[in-house]
């Protein structure tokens, strides 16, 4: 068991995009790739067997939440997250900060962390880079991400250079936390919509050499364009050999362009949220699969798309949403997951047969924002 | 495509347990048997495939829940139950009778029928025994059921007899429908605690023969011994060579008590329900997962069931049903489910080798009730 190793596979010719290779001991991933996200050692309303299914190659665990439930003292001794839900294949974890921030009640926060309430039960926590890096390391995910602070949209710029220097400071502690033998460690960069922030952030990060970097404090609620530029002012300051990740991103347009910008990894909430709340992600567009007029519509959610939930019809999938039936959530969790894992598959087979240009084009048109 | 042929492949030396064969249209259905319940078109939390997983040989479809959501018009375009929400083995449906008694307002009941008011949204609707079988035709069930009327219990003698004979008078009603060549009709019988009555009830059906029936009216809240006693009465009524099917039945003790009475068939949202309030049906017992003391046990919930739950420790169930993962409801429907269809695989094997008596023994000590 040893960290992971990177191969950088093809650059596009057109584009800054990359097709890659990441190997760690729980399996290969191939890049870019979109990770599923398993909040509390779960992805929502799914099995393992239909994570399988629709070809998950990687998920991600949030620390803030396993952390509260079940705790650390039973993961440890469960073995870590992968023996807890018994999935065998690779797993990264965040680093609370970003739930920290967002989810709980802040009573403090000083260079050495934070000290907050539990959302759950008002219970007293402090999370600083050692504990996250203890946590991660109990988990026992395969890629652990450096503790970070996570500025919001919009925020003045003397803020987000303290959250940006806090960020270094506690990229350092975690960078030198000893981790499992096969645990990768990378860095987050912030810096706000800031261009020298982004670059000073990122060449902080690059100099303590981890083993891939991540592009934080984006997807926070800035316009598309912002975002991009803010990718495209980081990305000559990551090394060509390290994998690339940006954070809780996001719809199939920001993935491709982030691809076109750079980027190797994504995770986002939303093709498993917005199918809890009855809208699809397809190979036609988003489908909203409640709308009445799919009451006798008996084609399949996506033709396009060989999945497991493609057996079904739209009538069908609207009629077990209709009646809160469970198992309409699952068949359309699964059916736009499949669809985010075959639109990174064809972002490679595009990379790789120098289409991708034609590939956006065709993207931009089904999904316009 | 025609109605069902049984089988009576073997009767027990020392008790009236029948091992039998159930061919339809759409498959084999091996008796004594459990029919998981899919009440809205989906069993709850499941999807096909973990019906497949869990050895599920036929379903139960409610025809009140169907008539309602999504409605005859949808289900007869997408051709019966078995296309909608693609299903390929056999579907039972229940006439609509309990449930119409049981969930709606009752506005009215006539010889003729019952008119009622939805429980969803009050609209008003009118079910007999034509209307009942003009449904389940186009749903389109392997086995239909007589249209009947359920009384509650305790009941008068009185109040009884009225609703079995309204029970004789619609049976032959529904004898005379001509359903789908493909389908057969079940009659029920009733008679509610009165030994009379039921011999009564049971003679009255068995003239019309039906292609198989049902002892209806139980599980409604009399004490085990007086069901069983009922079957008792009834038993000897029963042409050998049709099968027989305890509506709503029960408890793996109550299960096993009426196969050694002689009954075939068995349906209960039991298994399903309790898993999904936390409590799974073991070979050890009923086990409460969110007990304390499994938090930190990492075996599985039934180490003597082969079943895709298995591979997952009580302590990860646990945390899934503790932090409402969808997941854990999953997870556990599917071992108890599994647990069931186990089980009547076992007594099917105690009546072959002629070991019902001690499996009967066995099961008494692991389901006291």
């Amino acid at each position: 068991m040893c960290a992971l190793k990177f191969q950088l596979l093809k650059e596009d010719a057109h584009s800054k995009a990359r097709l890659g290779r990441i190997e760690t001991s729980h399996g290969v991933i191939e890049t870019p790739i979109f990770m599923p996200v398993g909040t509390r050692g779960a992805v929502k309303t799914l099995t393992n067997n239909q994570l399988f299914d629709v070809k998950a190659q990687i998920i991600l665990g949030n620390t803030y939440h396993l952390m509260l439930r079940p705790g650390m003292e039973i993961m440890e001794k469960a073995g870590g997250l992968h023996q807890f839900m018994n999935w065998p294949k690779p797993i990264l974890t965040d680093s609370g900060g970003f739930q920290v921030f967002s989810l709980s009640s802040l009573n403090k926060v000083t260079d050495k962390g934070v000290f907050f309430q539990s959302h759950i039960d008002g219970s007293r926590y402090f999370l600083g880079p050692e504990e996250s890096m203890s946590i991660q390391k109990i988990i026992g995910a395969d890629i652990v991400m450096a503790f970070d602070e996570c500025s919001s949209y919009p925020a003045e710029k003397d803020q987000i250079l303290k959250a940006m220097n806090r960020t270094c400071k506690w990229g350092k502690v975690c960078r030198n936390y000893e981790l499992k033998p096969y645990q990768s460690l990378f860095g987050i960069t912030q810096g706000g919509m800031f261009d020298d922030l982004r670059i000073q952030s990122t060449k902080d990060l690059v100099a303590m050499d981890f083993d891939g970097y991540a592009i934080g404090g984006l997807s926070v609620g800035e316009p598309a364009e912002m975002m991009n530029a803010m990718i495209d002012v980081s990305e000559p300051y990551l090394p060509k050999q390290k994998p690339r990740y940006l954070m809780g991103v996001g719809t199939p347009r920001n993935i491709i362009e982030a691809v076109m910008r750079g980027i190797d990894m994504f995770d986002c909430v939303l093709p498993t949220r917005n199918a809890r709340n009855g809208t699809a992600f397809t190979w036609s567009g988003k489908i909203s699969i409640k709308a009445g007029k799919y009451a006798d519509d008996f084609t399949p959610l996506d033709a396009n798309l060989n999945c497991y939930t493609s057996q079904f019809s739209k009538a069908y999938l609207r009629h077990l949403l209709n009646v809160d039936e469970v198992t309409g959530l699952t068949l359309v969790t699964m059916q736009s997951l499949a669809f985010y894992l075959d639109f990174m598959d064809k972002i490679r087979e595009a990379i790789q047969k120098d289409t991708l240009g034609e590939f956006y084009q065709r993207i931009c048109e089904i999904y316009p924002t």
